[in-house]
């Protein structure tokens, strides 16, 4: 059956819609790509993602920018099904990950009745009325519900599709933050190991908007310019998430703008004048925080990675999946820092790198609707395997329950 | 099967739990009320709500009182259970309103971004991880994308429960907001037509806490002793909600506390000292806010189901439900505004009137996982009848899909 896969991620590039041909369940799923789309995301959306993401959003912001981000998403499936000639009522679900604006799992706190929470947004109704389909929404909090952080959540897709049994498969995701999942040789579920290892196109990002005005690096060719800015690689490594033992997570709480423009400022490198910084700081600077982008990554696969795969004595494959594995430079450097590994981009194997979370979505969506579990406890920390999301019924009444859609 | 409805009204006088046991669907439903309890509300989270509600909390504050939420709702059914003797394992769903601290059906505004939304908190899927059963949840959000006002939603339940061959009959339900529902006799699901009043508590309640430190006016004993302040009439009547042609719905964002205050500011009454304040005006500003309350009741009667009404010539009723229909002071203004209807309350007919939401959503649930809808367009104002709610499945996976609850 025909479902769409919707991803938006916390380094804001776009809205991805994976249409996808899915069939079966479990480790006995087929799942082909019939069309995978990058829709970009408006300004004043960001704008108001930007401003929910830095704690700054009001009640009523929140609330107006979860119709406006369900609308978004309706919209980009529906120009999606166009442009795949695909007529809408082929598509018998959707599933959307939905916008992330805060997500804090480890933040229960009962002096200050802080509580551990994740928010996506993006209503799951809306999408459901411009479509006319079924939704699945809301993947993380059941996971964390259930004792876990609520991401990663990609390995289970990433087991069924790309567990092979003759290779030890290292699948590294660059979004916003950069996370890693291990599929040794003939893994089976309790095998997958995955987590966050820290950022990835997040703070480079970042560092664009500041220096150059743009907003990504395009190649990584600004950084290629640049070289190690010794001061600003202290202050980066002085934070030891990339050090800490999985399961963990991470996001936008801990690599975001603020954090970005407070080490500048450490630095001094926001206090020096323009004419200076342009000439003397930028491309250094883009140089330093692409490295760091690349020295997590690396950091993770030899610490908590390469042990577990040295159990099968096959070949190493380090496959670069997201928006960072366009950026030559950054993937050069990980080259460098895993001699013996072979690193490459999904692309190179025949896969649609860009369209891997999408897909990973679309189906777990289907688990989820055959009423099936798709965290994996070993790597989120959850106490058990769950049913992940929001089931929400194709808005038009039928004559025989919800899941009519299988 | 025992399901359970969960709600907590925008008056924050406690969570209401009901347990029912319920069968069939439609108007064919049947559902008998095996217990029900109010559990108080905890300060810190009243505090929490309130911040929300007056658009001052932030993204992470909100994140958080929705997990904060999600336990107390599920420590409520647990509890509920418990004392009412039920097995968790015999739970079959819950349905859980949430706690509305956002609801903005009308403001679209393309010029400001501002998207008409509405926001209902209480983690879904933590409910469900607690209790481990199915939870529906977020009832309000697909009215709205079909174009209603996603309120008042309870009108089919009502029809389902109390439509009568020989009875006109009005439900009137007065939590923070006041509702009125027309049931003519031998209603169809076409003829129902309802549509919120005003402020039913919410300002009683605000001017309970501003002049006598209580959260409300038990019994309506306090305004029993006042008279009615002219000025502050005129005020109040200013704000022309009352009058204007159903569909409607309002809430906090109208009659909440900032209204009530600036109201109180503009007549000069927080501006006295103390204790001129108690001697003069207390009691009649308590009164004076509760005739309101009355009058928007009673105006809504006389202007819009009345004339109703007319077409089937047979006896009156004004049948009040929620916490307002214990306000004596309230109940004796209604009689006197209403000569020719019997005003009565719920309990007085035999009914739980404070059960009366809840047991609304458990009906509205129950809709929801059979696939069938439970607006009615006429009501809020949709395009159509859709199918209401998100389904959050039993985390522990089955074999047999999401529905297996049925």
């Amino acid at each position: 059956m025909i479902a769409a896969g919707i991803m938006s991620g916390t380094s804001l590039d776009g809205i991805d819609v994976a249409l996808v041909d899915i069939d079966g369940v479990g480790l006995a799923t087929t799942c082909r790509l019939i069309s995978f789309y990058t829709f970009p995301m408006p300004l004043d959306t960001k704008q108001h993602i930007m401003r929910a993401c830095l704690d700054k959003a009001t009640t009523s912001q929140l609330s107006s920018l979860h119709s406006e981000l369900g609308y978004l998403f309706a919209h980009s499936v529906q120009e999606a099904l166009k442009r795949a000639h695909i007529a809408s009522k082929d598509l018998r679900f959707i599933a959307s990950h939905g916008q992330t604006v805060w997500h804090a799992p480890n933040s229960h706190d009962s002096n200050s009745c802080t509580y551990s929470s994740t928010l996506q947004l993006g209503n799951s109704a809306i999408i459901a009325w411009e479509c006319q389909t079924t939704v699945v929404s809301d993947f993380r909090s059941m996971d964390m519900a259930a004792g876990g952080q609520g991401a990663p959540l990609v390995p289970y897709s990433e087991l069924v599709l790309y567990a092979k049994d003759s290779t030890n498969r290292a699948l590294v995701n660059i979004g916003g933050i950069s996370n890693i999942t291990a599929l040794k040789a003939k893994a089976q579920i309790d095998d997958v190991f995955a987590f966050d290892c820290g950022p990835g196109n997040m703070m480079i990002d970042e560092v664009c908007r500041v220096f150059f005005g743009c907003e990504f690096d395009e190649g990584g060719q600004l950084a290629a310019r640049g070289n190690l800015n010794p001061q600003l690689w202290q202050r980066l490594c002085d934070n030891k998430f990339y050090e800490q033992n999985p399961p963990k997570s991470t996001g936008r709480e801990m690599f975001g703008a603020q954090y970005t423009r407070s080490l500048l400022r450490q630095c001094n490198i926001l206090n020096a004048t323009d004419a200076l910084l342009k000439s003397e700081y930028a491309y250094d600077v883009l140089y330093t925080f692409t490295h760091y982008s690349a020295f997590c990554i690396a950091e993770a696969y030899k610490h908590f990675v390469k042990p577990h795969f040295a159990q099968q004595p096959c070949k190493d494959q380090l496959i670069v999946s997201g928006g960072g594995a366009h950026n030559k430079t950054l993937m050069s450097m990980l080259d460098n820092m895993l001699p013996g590994v072979m690193v490459c981009s999904q692309h190179d194997l025949g896969y649609s790198s860009d369209a891997k979370e999408a897909i990973a979505f679309a189906l777990m969506g289907n688990e989820t609707l055959h009423g099936r579990a798709s965290n994996v406890p070993r790597v989120t920390g959850a106490k058990c395997s769950v049913v992940l999301g929001n089931v929400t019924p194709c808005p038009i009444p039928t004559n025989s329950g919800v899941l009519d859609v299988l």
